[in-house]
C-alpha cells in the first residue's frame, strides 16, 4: 500500500501545472512507497483556485498561503510563485514543518537564499529546488557518462538557453503574466530565469565555478507597466554572456537571452573532455549527442543517441525504444525522486543548498556585469 | 460539471497502459464535458488484472471479457487484445450497446473487418480505432496543410515504419509477450502492426489507393514458440514493400520492416505535391520538415518547425513554444477528440469503417505478396 | 617523369566540363605516372568547340568524331554526348584502338551494350563508364566497410534518386539542352539518367540483382519539342518505383523522380545489416551515417561522421580534416584510379561490362513495368 | 584573349597548395581578363620548391624571398610563409611595386600591421588578405541577406572556431610543419589562427566592435619544440573566449580552441536579429540555415538552404542545383575576385586595412586577457 503525501500547492500558473501533472501521474509510471494528494491549492483569487482545483482534483482551496503552511493536513508546501515571494512562504513553511518544494531560482539573491537554507536545515524538513531539466534523461544520461570517467579531463562547458519571445516592444512589463519582465518580482531577468538553469546543471555536471567575467544589457529599456499602466523603466536584463572558470581547469562560456530569433526555449549545453564530448539541446531533448575520440578512425563521428532505451535513465519506466517522452516527464522524474528520497533517507538534489550555490553564481554575474571586471564566486 | 463515461478496458499490455494513461490524463489538459472514469479491467489472469488496476485505480476488475461486457456500469469498451480477439469482442460488445474503442488493426482481415463494422453501425454505437498517429501535432499539421491546398497536385506519398527489434533469431514467437511474432494471433506479421499505421495515415491525407504490388519477406524462417515450447515455422512477414497508385493518380512506395538495424521506431512519411513537400518521422515526432517551392529562391530550403506553438494543432492546450510533448499526448489527443465528438455529435475519426478500408489495403497487399501480381485494393 | 596520356573528348556539356575538369586537376592532388593531356574536344558546332578548347586549354578542336576517333595523337576518347550516340562511337574507338571512357549509361539497352562489352573486349582497350559516385569518398568507404564485414548478413537495400526540375509543364523536350526529356536520345527517363547511378552502387556494394518489379510513370503527357517546334508525346518515364531481391537475399526498394519537390539531386542509400547500418546522401556528400548495433547500449546511436579525415578514402590527398570536398572530385578520383589502373595492369571499375549489368537491370525495370509482372534480370 | 598575371609564391605548404589550386582553376570557371601565371615558387629548401613547382607547374624557383621580390616578371608576391615573417616581405615587395596577396592574419600585431597598411597603400599596389572563408557562397549569401536588411536591428552575433588536434601533449611545438604552436613565428595561438577568421567575417557582416572583454588559456602549457629539441614553455594561447559589444548595439560572443574533442574545424556564426536569424558551420559549408519570423506562424522554422542554386553567390560558375562545392572553391572565388577588381578598378575586399582592423581587435583581445579587464577596440 502507498502512504498518502498532502501536497499544498501555492501558484496556479504553468509551474503549478507542470507540478500538478507531476503528481498526479507518478505512481502510475514509477513504483514508489509515497503517493501524492492534491490536498490544497492556494492563489490570492478564490475564483481562479477553485478553477485549478476542479481542474486537477484538488481538494481545498485557499487563498491565503499562510493559511495553507497553518494546516496540519498539508506535508508538503509547494512553492510556484514568483521569486520575491520564495523566501518568507520557504520560511514559513520550514517552521511549520513542512516539506518544501520550490521553484526556481531559490531566491531573489544569496543573501535570501542563506536564510531559506537556514530556516530548512534548521527545521530538518526535506527540501528541493525545481531544477528540473537534471531529470530529462538525455541530461541524466550525461552526469552518468561523466561520473563513469568516459570524457577524461575537462576543458571547456558551454551553454546557452536562447528564446526570443519578448523582441517585440509593445509587450509590457509585470502581472500576473508577466511578472518575469519586472524586477520587483522576478529579481533579475534571464539571468535568473534562464542561466539559473544552465548553472544548475554545470554545478551538477562539470563542479563549482571558481570566477565569472559578464555582461547584461537591456534592449527594451522601457515598457509599460501591467499594474501602473505606465511606460516604466525596464529593470531587468534581457540578455547576460559570462565566461568564467570551473574548479576543474575547465573554461566556461554562458549565454542567455530573450532576443534570439528563431530559438524558442533552445537551452543546450556542451562539454569537451580529453576523451570524448557531449552535446545536448532541449528542443530534441530525447536525444544525446555523443563524439567518443576512442572509436576506430575511419567510422569515428558524432553519434545521436535516441535516448528511450529501458537501460537508459528513467525510460525504462514508459513506453519503449524510439517512443520518445515530452518536457512534463522531466517534472514526473523529479518527484519520483523526492517520494524515492523520502523512502531511502538519501534526498533527492538540488536541495536549498545547492540552489543556493547556483544563487551565488547569479550574484557573482550580475555584480561583475554592474562593476565591469572578473568576480570571485563566494563558496556556498 | 462533467459528465462520467465509464470505461472497462479489455487487455494490460502496452496498450492498456498507454490508452489508461489517456483517460486519466484527458480532462487535466482539455475542456470536455465527459470525464473517463476507469471502471473496470479485464484480463484471464485475476493478479495481474489486479495489480494494473492497484496501479491505474481501476474500480473492479474482472477475467472474462463476456461479464465485462454484460456490466450495465460499463459505457465504452477498449479492447486493448491480439488482434484474433478483436471481432469477437466488438461484435458482443456492440450487441449489448456499448460504445467501442479497438486496437490496431481493426481485424484479422477484411472479412471480419466488415462483419465487426456491420455489428457497430447496426447497434448504432460510437467507435473508433486506435490509430493513434494522425493525433501527433505534426501529423494533424500535415492534414491541415494539404487541405489548405498548399501542396497542390500531389505526386509522391512514400512511407516507411523500420524497426529492428526481431532480427535476434533466438527471440521466440508467441505467447502473452510476443504474440505479434505468432500468425494465429495477429494474422500478419509487419504488415498489419507497422504498414497499418502508414496506411491509415496515408489514405487520411492522399485519399484511396486504387492498386498495390507488394512483396514480403520472413527472414527467420522458424522461431521457439512460448506456447508449445517447440521450434515453428513462423508465420507472419517479417518485412513487407509495396508500390501502387493512389486514386489521385500519385505513385505510392511504403515499406516496413523489423530488420533495420538503428531504427527503433522510425515511422517517416514524405509527400511531394506540385507546390510543396513534407515530411515527418516519428523518432523527433514534434517536428515537420517543409518546402515550399513558392518561397523565394535564394531563401528557399527545407523548413523545420518546431511544432509546439499555441496555434498547432492541440499544442494550445500544453506547455510554451519550444517545449515538446511526446509519444503518449497522441492517445490523449485521441480520447479529447472522441469526447469531443460525444459532445458535438461529429463522430471522431478513424471509426471502424475506415479502419475496415485500412484492413482492405492490408488484404491487397498481403494478396499480391502471395500471389506476385499487381491487386485492385476492393471499396469499402 | 611522367606519361602525356592524349585525351580527345566529345561533347561540351555538364560533362565534358566534369571530366576535363577532373583531367585538368589530377596530377596536382595524386602521384601518378600518366598525365592526361587535353588534346582535342569535338562538337558539331565547331564555335562552340572553339570555345570549349579556349577555356580549358584543348590544343584542338574536331567537329566529326569520326575525325577525332582515327588521330594518331589521341590516345583515349572520353565520349560526354547523349546516349543514343555511346554505341556508335564506342564501337569505333574500340576499332581504333583507343581507350575509351563513357558516360554513362552505357547504351540504350542490354542488347546495344553487349556489343560495346564485345568491341572493348576484342580490342583490349581499357575502357570506363562514369558512374562517378563510387568514388564519393563515403561511398568508398561504405565498400570499405562492408568489405570489412562490419554489417553481417544484409537485410535490406534501398536507395532513392529525387529530382524536382521537370514539374513544370512548359517545360519543353529535346535539343541540345533537354535531350534527357527526349526518349530517342536517352532511350529512358529517370531509370536511364537516375536509377542507373543507384544501381551501379547497389551492384558494387551488395552485389547482383535477381529479380524485380517495377512500375513507372509519366505524369506530364505532353510537352513541346524543341527539335519539331511542335507539342508531342513524352516517351521518357518521369518516375519509377521497383522492388527486387538480391542474390544475397536482402530486399531491394529503389525510387526515383523528377516529381519530388525540394530535391535537386537527392541520391539516397541505406543499407541494414545484422550488425551495422549505413547511410548516405548526396546532397551532404562528405557524411556517412554509421549505426553499430554492437556499440554499448546506453551510448548507441548513429555517428555522423565527417569523410575528411586522412584515413578516410582519397581524403589524404585534399586538405586537413573538417574541410570538405565537393561533386566535382568524385570524377578527379575516377579519373586517378583509371591512370592507377593503367599503371597497375589492375583496371579500374567499372568498366564496360560492370556497366552492361546494370543496363541489364534497367532493362528488367522498364520491362516489368511495361509488363506488369515480376521479371528476372539477365545475368551479364 | 586573356592578359597573363604572372604570380610569385612564398611557401609551399598548406596555403601554398590552395592557392596554387586556386590560380590554376579560376579561368575555367570564371570568366576573366586575366590569367594567373605560375612563375616562380620560393622556398628555403631547392628540392621542396623544385618538388612544389613540379607539381604545380611553376616555370621557376627561387630560395631567397628577396630575389622572388626582386625579379622582374613576377606582377604578383603572394605569401604563405609564418605570421613573423609577413610584415618584411609584404613591405619588401610592396617597394618592389608588386600586387601583394598574404596570409591572415596579417601581422604579428596592429603595430605590424600598419606598417604593412603604410606600405601598400603608399606604393599603391593592388592588395588583399586571405580571409577565405566570406567567400564560401553561403556565408557571401548571409552578407547578401543583411545588407538586403532581412535581419533588421541586430541584437547578437556569436561565433565560434573549434578544433581538436593539439589535445595530445606529446605533440611538440615548432619547426615547418608546427609553427603554429610557436609563439615566436604564430605571434598567438587560436587568436590570431581562429579567432582571425571569425572576427574578419563579423567585421564584415556586423560592422565594427566596440570593446572587448577576454580570457585565454593554455591547457598544455610544455611541449617539446622542434628546433631546439627541449621541452618549452607553450607560449601560445590554446583557447580563447571573448564577449564586447558592436557599434550597432548587438553583443559578441566568440569561442575559439584547439580543446573541442570530435570538432575539426567547426567555423560557426550566428545572428540573431529582430525579423530573421542566420546560423553557418564551416563542417556543412553548402548549407546555411535561416529563420524568418514573418513566415506564417504554423509554418515557421529554420530552413535549410542548399546553397547550390544559379542564383546563389558564385554557384552559377559550378554545377547544378543539389550539387556541391567543397573548402578549396573559396580561394578560386577570392582569386576570381581579386582578379575582378583589377578589371574593374574596384578592389576586391578584405584588403591590408581591413585587415588591419581585425589585428587591432585581435590586440584588444590579446591585451584584455592579459590584464584581465575591458578593452576598447582601436579605430583603424
Amino acid at each position: 500500500m502507498t502512504k498518502p503525501l498532502n501536497i499544498g500547492t501555492i501558484g496556479y500558473g504553468f509551474m503549478g501545472k507542470a507540478h500538478s501533472n507531476a503528481y498526479a501521474h507518478v505512481n502510475y509510471f514509477f513504483d514508489l512507497q509515497y503517493r501524492p494528494i492534491l490536498k490544497a491549492v492556494c492563489a490570492r483569487s478564490a475564483d481562479k483556485a477553485k478553477a485549478f482545483a476542479a481542474k486537477w482534483g484538488y481538494e481545498a482551496v485557499e487563498t491565503d498561503w499562510h493559511k495553507l503552511v497553518e494546516r496540519k493536513d498539508i506535508d508538503l508546501i509547494d512553492i510556484c510563485t514568483p521569486n520575491n515571494t520564495h523566501a518568507e512562504i520557504a520560511i514559513a513553511a520550514a517552521k511549520a514543518g513542512k516539506m518544501i518544494l520550490c521553484e526556481k531560482p531559490l531566491a531573489m539573491n544569496g543573501a535570501e537564499g542563506l536564510r531559506m537554507v537556514e530556516a530548512v536545515e534548521k527545521a530538518k524538513v526535506p527540501n528541493m529546488v525545481w531544477y528540473n531539466y537534471r531529470r530529462v534523461p538525455a541530461v541524466t544520461l550525461t552526469k552518468q557518462l561523466i561520473d563513469e570517467g568516459r570524457l577524461g579531463r575537462i576543458f571547456h562547458y558551454r551553454a546557452k538557453f536562447l528564446q526570443d519571445w519578448t523582441i517585440n516592444p509593445e509587450l509590457p512589463q509585470g502581472g500576473t503574466a508577466l511578472w518575469r519582465l519586472d524586477a520587483a518580482a522576478a529579481g533579475s531577468g534571464v539571468t535568473g530565469d534562464l542561466l539559473a538553469h544552465c548553472i544548475d546543471t554545470a554545478l551538477w555536471l562539470n563542479g563549482s565555478i571558481d570566477c565569472v567575467n559578464a555582461m547584461t544589457e537591456t534592449f527594451v529599456k522601457e515598457r509599460k507597466h501591467n499594474l501602473t499602466g505606465k511606460v516604466e523603466k525596464v529593470g531587468i536584463d534581457d540578455a547576460a554572456i559570462f565566461m568564467g572558470r570551473f574548479h576543474n581547469g575547465s573554461l566556461a562560456s554562458f549565454e542567455s537571452t530573450r532576443y534570439a530569433r528563431g530559438h524558442k526555449a533552445l537551452y543546450t549545453f556542451e562539454i569537451n573532455g580529453e576523451h570524448a564530448s557531449i552535446f545536448w539541446d532541449l528542443h530534441d531533448l530525447h536525444r544525446l549527442q555523443y563524439f567518443d575520440h576512442r572509436d576506430q578512425g575511419i567510422v569515428r563521428g558524432w553519434r545521436s543517441i535516441h535516448v528511450s532505451d529501458g537501460d537508459h535513465p528513467y525510460m525504462g519506466n514508459w513506453w519503449v525504444p524510439g517512443l520518445q517522452i515530452g518536457y512534463e516527464h522531466s517534472f514526473v522524474h523529479q518527484v519520483a525522486d523526492f517520494l524515492k528520497g523520502l523512502e531511502t533517507g538519501k534526498p533527492a538534489m538540488p536541495d536549498f543548498r545547492d540552489a543556493y550555490r547556483t544563487q551565488l553564481v547569479l550574484d557573482a554575474i550580475l555584480q561583475s556585469a554592474r562593476e565591469k571586471k572578473w568576480v570571485t564566486v563566494a563558496r556556498g
